[in-house]
């Protein structure tokens, strides 16, 4: 049985106020709680599953997990799950410090406001398929340790550096590295064929990127529209973009 | 004040059962709204909004609205709304008959499965910016009338033509026309380049294309990848193909 206290404390680590104050996260579901704990990025504290999964997975946790592991029923985890459905896992990590970022001869992505948590997971993701090391977020993006985030992210939190900042000041900070800003009214995303180096701007999903980055902006750059649609989702943009380089 | 029969009504077409029995479902949201409207598509049978909303869009209600216009408070729009936020307009549309399906000459969706409505309609707005007329669905791919799918379709429900139906017999009936399937170990989606007619099949989520779809496939495609990840979102995935061609 789950004590209220521990009920209380995971589910304040919902809300991002007590993440940071906890410097601690909760990951769900059997894919991104494996994932997280065999890539020993993050130091698990809690590991809450039930009995089947804790069966079926004993090799797993008995190599990477030496916290406090506890036995639930499918009731309790929902309790404790930020999700509408919960899995048959929930685990709390403890957040880590981001790595010293690296721009130079890389492609690096810009998150100016990404508010919705399902596309920076998504992101997230991409950035990882595709081999991105770091993604800056500006302050205003959705939180990476957000538990929808982090489901959304299937592991790949756990191999992308994320740094939150004011993007103006980081590219100021950067004057030799280009940018690339995803605008609708650019140059061709395969003129960005063969990039090694560069800023590639995302803006939020409905206004877009900002006056006063856009006038940074080295280049604009568009993904070609044949029929109808006003805009394409942020992730999909930016998989696409990606895609292209 | 909405009646409780009306409230009872709209819920219900929460629902794919009712939504099938009574050929309607509902759209949230300015975008969507005005969107489906404009569009002259469907037929709207019902429009609720916010006094602001109903204020603000008094053209586009005139221009396209003849139904029963009833102005509601925030607090009922939240319990008619299917969405965990609601936004100052819902309206009912009556369902459209799918237009007959051209494949000769163009690039068709064909989804295998998909079942995150989020990724439903996120694949229609990507169809809608590509200019692809039609999507053929499996029988188990989510509902296009599911209120998420028609949120995330920002409108472009109205300019996609979709329908239900045994994949592999689709095939079968249109056998001039090669497959291409989106694999983990295929060809690099950029020999696609160029390509004018054909279907683009896109797996389930997880499960990715069932074998016996799978075996009727001309090439396999695949989004080369650099990094870590195991997979790429259904969506994105989709919309990377399309960019190529």
């Amino acid at each position: 049985m789950l004590s209220k206290s521990q009920v209380k404390y995971i589910q304040s680590l919902h809300h991002k106020k007590f993440r940071d104050q906890e410097g601690a996260f909760i990951a769900e579901g059997n894919k991104v709680v494996s994932e997280l704990l065999q890539s020993g990025q993050f130091v698990c504290e809690q590991l809450f599953g039930e009995q089947e999964w804790l069966h079926d997975n004993e090799i797993l946790i008995r190599k990477h997990f030496s916290g406090d592991l506890q036995e639930v029923k499918d009731f309790e985890l929902q309790k404790l799950s930020a999700l509408s459905t919960a899995s048959q896992t929930l685990a709390v990590f403890k957040k880590m410090q981001p790595k010293e970022i690296v721009v130079k001869g890389r492609i690096t992505l810009l998150l100016d406001t990404i508010q919705d948590p399902g596309n920076l997971g998504t992101i997230i993701r991409i950035a990882d398929w595709f081999g991105i090391a770091s993604i800056i977020c500006s302050i205003d993006t959705a939180d990476q340790y957000n538990p929808k985030v982090v489901q959304s992210t299937m592991g790949s939190l756990a191999r992308v550096n994320i740094i939150y900042t004011d993007l103006q000041k980081f590219i100021h900070k950067n004057n030799t590295i280009k940018i690339y800003a995803a605008a609708l009214n650019g140059k061709n995303v395969n003129t960005l064929k063969g990039l090694k180096e560069g800023f590639i701007v995302i803006g939020n999903e409905s206004k877009g990127i900002s006056p006063e980055l856009m006038e940074l902006a080295t280049e604009k750059i568009t993904i070609p529209r044949i029929g109808n649609a006003e805009s394409l989702n942020a992730a999909v943009a930016t998989g696409i973009i990606l895609s292209h380089l």
